[in-house]
């Protein structure tokens, strides 16, 4: 099937959502119930999203962070959770016990209850583990942060480090080498994303849209672009990359294409987001009190979809641009 | 694994739903969040709710109908819902078209909105669709119906017809045999349930406790009769059958097991609920209200358990005693 995840949310899925007060036409990653409960709702599948070799009870806490990280680009607080699990048939009640116990470290840490859900099995062998949370936050005082709203001029801001997920599966797949130590830091980063809740909540009121970047950084930028009607220009020397990601970087001898792939790589879980440049001050302080890294990577501008410069200011070509999870 | 969907939320989900007020310790199919807003969430998995040859469009309508007729338990109306699709690697953008038709029927027949959610794609072939769906509704005025608090010498209650669902299942599956019209009527019930939503709304201030039946007749009793701390009696002879399902039992040699296959058989989706002796005129006057056919079919009493009496007064052997989607 030619069509992304995208074309079917906006043809099929949107028309249902016409009239639905805080849904957006589901062109967020959450809505807004209510005017006070901000609700987001997100999958991971087996082979998929995660990997069947990895731990259970980090697979569960990725499915928790991985909605966390939509609220924490909403400026939204969260709560609580619903949980939907399908287990594989020869599922053994140790399993279930281990991915238990990773929702309870992570309830604990990010201080959520659950609320409920439903819990079955796949009738056939051999069928994957899927999973489905949907996540209950509350709206910063400010507001609800949208990924429409940039303006031409807003300049554009990434917080953590960008590309460490997808090499970190490329590693754990063996499909790059790294060193023992960057592996283990990169895979890290791949099963256990860091929701970055605490700079999003001050984000309201100061960044005029924000997204979280799970289909790559140059994807998630195409959305926001896209529905504030404007180009995203992003300096690839400025993409903030982490020790491990630098080294992989400096080994590669296609510098554009390196930068392109840490680019397009998925399950970054940071926040991308704009902000006018009178707020840089502002900006600089929320990165500061909220103990989080934030870089500036480029600006908004007039036009459409994404414009990655090289190191030497040249375009670099990006294909489809981004990691989709459906296609 | 011998553990039941049952043992296992009780043994590994609910400690993690400690102290979140309204989640009752997921004793309930729903949540009740900040007083106001009544939440559910069903899944649904090809080859355990429903059949790979079951048309799109009637599984969207299913889906939506699980879901409803647990917020119809609960007394709640219901307002929207967010969605999660797992597709198969094959599926034709033609097959979730017509899943999404199917919504919208229902949508506009329930009058709900879609609110959001997320779609994707299995990695493997072969792998089946998987539904999750949150759905939310409002309570009604007198407060959220639970599956707890019957008293002993309270009337039991069933709405509609009970077994049709189960029958239309081995219908479908050529395990039973059945004229042209019963089977189509039968595969309707199974593939199409209706939630009693009407007379759901009715029943907070007037039913002690309520549940949907899912599981089966036998089971969901004793769901409702543990939580309050009872037996539930049920007489074979007073369950409300079809047509349809009483032309298979009269055409069966050994009643009692007849009558155990009809009250253990799942997916009825219909309302069992207590009420005290004294309200038999207003549950009554509810029924017609609600046009929904209201049958008693037995009383809560001290002890525990289901007890069901064959038409002779003699107790039915259940064996397990529910259809388990999990085990």
């Amino acid at each position: 099937m030619a069509a992304g995840e995208f074309d079917i949310i906006r043809e099929v899925f949107a028309p249902l959502a016409e009239g639905a007060a805080g849904a957006f036409d589901l062109t967020d990653d959450a809505a807004l119930l209510g005017g006070d409960m901000v609700v987001t709702k997100d999958l991971m599948v087996e082979g998929v999203h995660f990997l069947k070799a990895d731990p259970l009870d980090l697979v569960a806490r990725k499915l928790v962070r991985v909605n966390l990280s939509d609220l924490a680009a909403k400026g939204a607080r969260p709560t609580g959770y619903f949980l939907g699990c399908v287990w594989p048939a020869t599922v053994k009640l140790a399993d279930i016990r281990k991915f238990a116990e990773g929702l309870a470290a992570d309830q604990a840490f990010f201080r959520i209850r659950l609320y409920g859900g439903d819990t079955t099995r796949h009738g056939a062998a051999g069928a994957p583990l899927v999973l489905s949370a949907t996540f209950f936050g509350t709206p910063s005082r400010p507001g609800f942060l949208r990924r429409a709203g940039a303006a031409a001029g807003d300049d554009l801001y990434v917080t953590g480090t960008i590309g460490d997920a997808g090499l970190g599966l490329d590693a754990l797949r063996g499909a790059a080498k790294f060193a023992a130590a960057d592996k283990e830091f990169l895979a890290r980063r791949y099963r256990l994303p860091e929701p970055r809740l605490t700079i999003g909540g001050a984000l309201p009121g100061l960044a005029s849209a924000a997204i979280d970047v799970s289909d790559g950084l140059v994807a998630d930028a195409g959305h926001l672009a896209d529905l504030s009607g404007l180009r995203a220009d992003i300096d690839a020397a400025s993409i903030p990359l982490s020790e491990a990601a630098r080294g992989w970087l400096d080994r590669q001898g296609e510098k554009s294409s390196a930068y392109g792939r840490i680019a397009t790589a998925g399950d970054d879980y940071e926040i991308l987001f704009t902000a006018p440049q009178s707020g840089r001050r502002a900006v600089e302080m929320a990165a500061k009190l909220s103990k989080t890294t934030v870089a500036r990577i480029g600006h908004m501008t007039r036009g459409s979809g994404v414009r990655l410069n090289g190191p030497d200011g040249e375009a670099i070509a990006l294909g489809a641009g981004g990691f989709d999870h459906f296609a």
